[in-house]
């Protein structure tokens, strides 16, 4: 199945290009979540400056882009895409679910994320680190892996990893408890700060000490832009856009916080406006040939 | 009276402007009508896509707008700017009614201007080119004199001028039938086509014959960007921005339909806090110095 547009994000931006591309009849896939923006719903001071929906909480502001959603029949789907390829003159998205989408164009929305790659991260992605468990446990089957938390929602993963694989290290970046159904997963309170290697990455050194590992498993709840999509220019973690949202490759686009500053509801929401309409005269001329 | 920030348009871009404007304190002043956009106003279709309004009509987004404007306390002035002096570290608004403003910021979303200049309007501006009756029309006292009226209610200006001009040749660019009082007013309905002259226009060209006149006044509806700002550097109709909505003159923001296609009211909206916030910045490092 190939879809015109697939829509990654479901906050502002990634809702308002959903809408678009849907209005101007487009055959889209949004991946997010049915939350919609589980930033957005902690906010519980009256948002002032979104124009046309004075004084409303983050709960209200998310009722209303849902009713909307509702009223053009959108679904959002809670897939979640690990890495984005660009093959040729489309897309492949591959799934944490260890599927995989193809799309003729491609609009990320998925919001900024603080921080940085570690040193090694990018340099041994797809030899000895990875961002799906589910994709990639198969190929460590009675090995030692370790595996970067950020989130509790990681800890399923972790879990997989452990019927897969001999040994886990597992090192949350989060406060909450951990807990494992497997009995071969170890936490690891330490900080993980490099990933080194030869050929193939082998090693996770945290402040405490160096881990041998065949894979380092890093699960963040959103990936950096760079690491999501080999090949995209990026300036520090905002994407390099111009002002109809183009990236420098040809039908993907971006909206929202993740190309830069100001972090705006609403400017967010028209950029995901200008992004769709990008993303569908994009489409148009590459039917036209 | 030296404002913060003034804003130039009452579409969504120059709203949201002044919302965000207002809720980051500054001291603003809002420049357009009190229908706020009467464009908007005759959409009877739904629009579907401004992410938070599901299917509302041109009138009931206003009313939605106009709510806000409430909620906050912000006015909307009639004024209408023809010409914004960049002056040294501030700018000065010349009104139609003769008054300046003046402001450290500017913020311009008068939306887009169909058409483009006549030859030789923008070589004889202020010298036989005018876009300002009340302003200008002391000069032509008992001379004779041209108007170019854009739409019905420039009717009133040349009213005006006609209690001051011995004679004044008025052609409509709309349909309506025309009314005067003053009867030295001839209507015109050649096609103007060309300003021409020595070191000053002394003669409008159509597609009839030539004028010999003292001044052609040209009353248009909006402005053409590089006419209302002198000095502001445009592609075509279109202002040059950045993603921060910043033009060639420091301190001048810009926002919505006039930054280009496409025409959209969430992505004016979007801009338009960009813009506001840009301007917020602008100020506090003026302010630093």
């Amino acid at each position: 199945m190939r879809y015109d547009i697939a829509i990654i994000g479901t906050g502002p931006a990634g809702l308002e290009a959903a809408i678009t591309a849907k209005v101007r009849n487009k055959n889209i896939i949004l991946l997010g979540s049915k939350e919609l923006s589980p930033k957005m719903a902690v906010v519980e001071h009256p948002i002032k400056n979104y124009l046309g929906l004075p004084e409303v909480t983050g709960k209200e502001m998310i009722a209303a882009f849902r009713k909307q959603l509702e009223v053009l029949d959108i679904e959002v789907t809670e897939l979640k895409a690990t890495t984005v390829y660009n093959v040729g003159d489309y897309y492949s998205l591959q799934l944490s679910n260890n599927d995989i989408i193809e799309a003729d164009a491609v609009i990320l929305a998925t919001g900024v994320v603080a921080g940085k790659p570690y040193p090694g991260e990018t340099e041994f992605l797809g030899r000895g680190v990875s961002y799906c468990a589910t994709c990639d446990a198969p190929l460590y089957k009675g090995k030692t892996v370790a595996v970067i938390g950020g989130s509790k929602e990681e800890e399923a993963e972790a879990d997989f990893l452990g019927e897969v694989c001999e040994k886990v290290y597992y090192f949350p970046l989060y406060k909450d408890e951990v807990n494992f159904k497997s009995t071969n997963i170890e936490i690891c309170k330490e900080k993980p700060q490099e990933i080194k290697g030869g050929m193939k990455a082998d090693t996770l050194v945290t402040d405490v000490k160096e881990h041998k590992v065949d894979c380092t498993f890093i699960l963040r709840a959103a990936q950096f832009p760079a690491q999501l999509v080999p090949g995209l220019e990026v300036e520090g973690n905002a994407v390099k856009v111009d002002l109809q949202m183009r990236t420098n490759l040809p039908g993907l686009f971006t909206a929202g916080d993740l190309t830069g500053q100001p972090y705006q509801y609403i400017k967010a929401a028209g950029q995901g406006n200008v992004a769709a309409l990008s993303a569908v005269s994009y489409l148009d001329e590459k039917k036209r040939g």
